[in-house]
Formats: C-alpha cells, structure tokens, sequence
C-alpha cells in the first residue's frame, strides 16, 4: 500500500483534499517503479489541486495520518468545475525519485536503481509507475530534489525562447521574472544572446535578476513603469511577453508600450496603430482577478493561452527531447530551482502550509517529498 | 477649388474639424479625377475623424459655409495621438462617384464617365485622383450611393468567412451582428452554406436578421443568453468569433461559452481546459470601456486585433480582386446597405448630426455626398 494525496470536488461545491491508501503500483513490461522523493507545487499543479476553492476559508479535520481538508467553492464557479465533480483525482505534475521496481524489458531492466526525473500527473505519490521511455535519467549525483522541477518550469523556460524564434520574434518580456522559472529564463537567454525584458514588482527582485546577469528589469512598483518599459523595449525590439500573472491590467499594459515603442520608429500616423504584430501569451494565472485592458495599441496585437504540452506538441518529440537532454546536462546550473521547505504529505496538508504555498508567491514555492519521515 | 473635410488634434489637446478649400487634384497619367457623391461615415473613420475627443461636449464656431467644430481630447489620452498632433488630415476611407477627367493612358482613358467605387482616404472631398487600377467599376444602373460601401463592410464580411477557413474553423460567431455588415455577412453564409451564430443586444433586431434568413440569433440582453450561447455554440461548433463591440466583457463571454460547448462533447476532465483552440477577433470598437475577461477557458484561446487591410495583403491581390468583383456583382443584394440620412459636407460637421452618427449606433449610420447642393 502507498499513500496518494486526493483533490475532489463535490456536487455540494466543497473542496476536499484528502491521503488516499492505494495499491503500489505494478509496473508492466515496458514501466519502471519510482519512489517518488521530490515534488513540486508548482502554480500550474495549484488548479488542480485548489480548484476554484476559496483557500482562505479552509477546514481542517479527519486525523494526524488521515488528514482531511475541506474548503468551499464560491457557487458562481462551481459550474466551471463541473467536469470533474465528485471525481477524487491524484496530483503533481513532476516529480524525482529513485526507480525501485522494473518491467521485464531491457529498457526498463536498464532503469534499475537509477534517479529518474517523470512528469504525468500523480506524482504527489509515494509510489509511481511510468513507461522507461519517459524518464529523463538525472546524470551521476544529481539527487531527487535537485531533479524534482525537470519538466514544467526548464521546458517552458525553453519552449519561451523556440516560439520566440518560431513566431518571427527577436527579444522577450516575461512577468513575474523572479521566479524560479523567470531565473531559469534569465540564464538561458544570457547564454543564448537574446534580449529579455524582465517586469518584477519589488525592488529586491530587480536586486535578485541583476546579480544572475539581468541587463533589462524594470519595476511594476515604480511611478516611472510605463516610460521604463517603454524605453526597455524600444531598445530591445521586443514584440513577444510571456505573462506569469494573467489578470489585471498587465497585459494590456505591456502591449500599450510595445505599441509606444513601435510608433516611435514609425513615419506615419496611422489610425490603426502601427502595423507591427505585438502579442502576450499568458502561461499562468498568480493574479486572479479579471484581464482587462484598453485596447490602445493598434489592432496589429494578440493575447492567448499558452500551455507546455501544446508546445511540444507542435515542435514534436525529436525537438522535445533536445531540450529534456539540455535540462539534465544544466539542472544544477541553468535549471537549478530553489524551495522555501520541503514537506511530507501530510504537512502539504496542514492548513499553515496552505496558507504559504497557496499565495504562489516568489520564494516561496514548496516541495512534496512523498516518502519523507516514512520508514 | 474644392472643399474636403479635415481633422486637426493640436497639442493643446484640442480637436478640430473644418473643411479645407484645396485646389482640384489634377490627375497623372495613370490616374482618373472622381467626383465624389457618396461616402458612409463607418466605425472605422470615426478613430481619424474624432481621435480621442468626447464629442458629447462638441461646440460649434465658424460660418455657415466655413464652420469650425471642436472638443476637448481628454488629458490622459493625448499621449495615444503623439503621431498625429498638429497635422491637418483629411478623412473617409471609401466611397463612390463620377469619373469626370483621366490621365493619358489607356486604361484611365476606359473609365471616362463610368460610376466607379474607390477607397483610400480623403474621401470626405468633392474631388479625389486616384490610380485607374484601384477604381472598381460599377455595373451599368448602379448609383454611387449604393456603391458607396464597397470596401470596408463587403470585403470585411468576405474577409471574415476566408480568414475562418484559412484558420481552420467550420463556423462562426458575429457580434452587434444586425449591423450593415452583420447584415452582408449573414447573406454571404447563407450562399456559401456556412452556419452563423448573431449574438445582438435588442429583440428587434432578431426579428431583422430572422427576417433575412437568419437560423442562429442570440440576443444579449435575454437572462437566458449564456445558456442560448452555449446551445448553439455546441450546434454548429463555431470556434471562431468577429467581434465588433470590443469593449466590456462580450468576448470573453464568447471564450467561455465556447469552452462550455467544447468541454460537453470531452471525454475526460483536464486542469487546462479543452484542447480545442478558441479565436476572438476584434475588429471594432463600438463600446469604447476597457476589455475584459475571467480566463475560465482554459489555455487554448486568442484573443487578437482584426484589420481588412492586413487580411488583403495575406491572402493576396489576385484573391483580393476575386473578392472585389464578387462585391459589384452583388452590390444591390448580399452587399446592399443602408443609411439612416444622406448628408452634405457643411451638414457633417453640425452638431446635431455628429450627435447621432457619433453615436456608431446600428440603424444609425450616415451618408456623405460631397458634392450635395453644391452647383
């Protein structure tokens, strides 16, 4: 038997988190079985795990090693949910962990004993069964924790940079750059020799991306925002941003200022605006509230989703295993991430944790060790 | 001589529209000399004509033959007119009239006295030059009146219908779709047997477009329309909507609505929403508030600005004339329009009729002929 951390939503509009006590897997002829000992909460794990639960109002009750935690889903969002109402469904996108188990072909056979970094949900499992051809093996040293953030963070960091080159770009703007993603990103286009525009929101996180080499960060805080961005990307030629935030005005902001720095270059005065393409892809979703935005920037302009796996999907397995090969080469240097705590199943279940990780603040991200404190 | 609207915003943050007494333009070689009779004042002369002002509070000064309107542009969006400030420019994108002088050349020779439909700019003038080659001809018994609008609205709805194709769509959504062109683009999908979804804001206005052969009319201010959206959006599986509005929160209601349709045809539950890709374009701005929108439709969705001139120079000229000679052919029946009042260019410019056509209301829009009670 193994534990497995459960999210459900129900019919009645409540949140439950829950362990669950499941079969250890058994891995078929082509699996391994990994001991799952790091993995992270990641925004991204946050809609499925959360919902659309209002976390502030959580519940604690059930006991120290069968923990349950309840939270109400405000009714007006209940609908968005309704694909998955009273489904209990496991979490975790990615994760690290040591392959103790191996099916009988030798590919699997071959995984025996080594660190193996795996993504496709579940993963906030004590144990996981996964086909051999989907681990990334972590070379030599590399420890679980070290490799727990392989996947979402490194390839999207990545998959920023093709679409940039795929889509015609020269130079990117990315929000919330402090993160351990915009940190990743920050080295990757040093090391790679393209501009990126860094939008933070506080001081020391100008601090932070400046002593990784940053060259352009401006503060969201600062009276003169728009006029730096304007400036920042007048010089850099950006037309691309990658939006952490997703609500609010910070979108439409950036393409305000993309505009402004085309039409500085511009010769005529067109009513349509400049007929320079400018688009914002948003990938997350740490600022709740409605996007909104005043459309003061032409009509040459795009906002949209953007996901990993379409991604790689669109640049297909061969491209995509190019840049999992350049993630394992560069975990502890380029895609090194960083965690405020690690915590066992249950502690991601106490509600003082919550409150901390569920605010998807910058430096304070979490990671599950599954197995922790479990003989 | 010969009178042409202009549009001045000075640096003091003030509009002014007068009419210029300019000489009449001679035509080269290659070129005709139209006498303009009929030119509609569309949503997208209205951005030039009145930039940022608030026309609500418009004054009237001048003579009666020479008047001068004009408004304050508010102090936070003059930044947004730096490309224009102080530069006296002429207005109207398209129109029709009389060709009564021509170049040299054959082919300007050819089109001496025929009724022809051009656009360009500057059409708000008694007398416009322009290239031979750009003149679409109207078919004998044709008024320039009703080959007024051959351009904007007609290629538009043409344009909307090719860009779902080329997009890979099957269907589509149209908002304040009872409009002139809203109009012309549900004759076009019942000729081409393409299923349209009108989403209006008024009952009579479903009474209109039924009236023409609409089969899908919803109508905004109904409580039900949410759930008349989602139905007919799961009917036809429309992916891909023109948005005329802009402003407010109809877009993104349009986002979620297809993500609703899309998600009861999934199989199974996904964080990220389903993986059908859904468009808005917005190619208007009739309701200038800010835009917004809750993001609950998971990640595979644009938003995006739609302009007739960046679609033209995609698909090519030889596909922009098999568009053009489809709208003569048509002009009296899928592409005729309709006007609220014809008006001279001293009418244009008085207040009472900037108060309605300013208004960018359906039903409401005017027509100028430069050349009315002018001997």
């Amino acid at each position: 038997m193994a534990l497995q951390l459960r999210s459900t939503i129900t019919s009645a509009g409540r949140l439950e988190l829950s362990l669950a006590n499941v079969d250890t897997p058994k891995p078929g002829p082509d699996e391994v079985l990994v001991r799952v000992e790091a993995s992270p909460i990641n925004p991204s794990d946050m809609g499925l795990l959360f919902g659309a639960a209002d976390m502030s109002n959580a519940e604690a009750s059930g006991s120290a090693d069968n923990p349950l935690v309840t939270a109400a889903i405000p009714e007006e969002l209940l609908q968005t949910m309704a694909a998955r109402i009273d489904q209990s469904l496991p979490v975790g996108n990615e994760g690290a962990g040591i392959v103790v188990a191996a099916g009988s072909e030798t590919a699997a056979q071959a995984l025996m004993g080594k660190t193996v970094a795996i993504r496709g949900g579940a993963m906030y499992s004590q144990y996981r069964a996964i086909q051999a051809e989907q681990c990334l093996v972590l070379h030599e040293g590399t420890t679980p924790a070290e490799g727990a953030s392989c996947f979402v963070n490194p390839l999207s960091a990545l998959g920023m940079v093709e679409t940039m080159r795929l889509e015609g770009h020269s130079a990117l703007v990315h929000t919330a750059a402090a993160s351990n993603l915009g940190q990743m990103l920050q080295r990757i286009c040093s090391a790679d020799g393209v501009d990126l525009v860094n939008i933070v929101r506080k001081p020391e996180q100008v601090d932070l991306l400046k002593s990784i080499g940053a060259h352009y960060v401006c503060d969201s805080s600062e009276p003169t925002f728009m006029s730096d961005l304007i400036a920042t990307l007048a010089e850099t030629g950006a037309t691309l941003a990658f939006d952490a935030t997703g609500g609010g005005r910070l979108a439409g902001q950036i393409l305000t200022c993309m505009e402004a720095a085309a039409n500085q270059a511009a010769a005529d005065y067109s009513p349509y605006g400049s007929t320079t393409h400018k688009q914002v892809y948003i990938y997350g979703g740490l600022d709740r509230s409605p996007t909104e935005f005043n459309r003061n920037f032409g009509l040459a302009w795009g906002i949209g989703g953007w996901l990993l796996t379409t991604f790689l999907e669109k640049v297909g397995p061969e491209a995509a295993e190019k840049l999992r090969q350049r993630v394992a080469a560069e975990v502890r240097t380029t895609f090194a991430g960083s965690y405020a705590k690690e915590v066992s199943l249950t502690e991601a279940l106490e509600l003082d944790n919550i409150a901390v990780y569920s605010k998807r603040a910058t430096g304070e991200k979490y990671l599950i060790n599954p197995n922790r404190d479990i003989e």
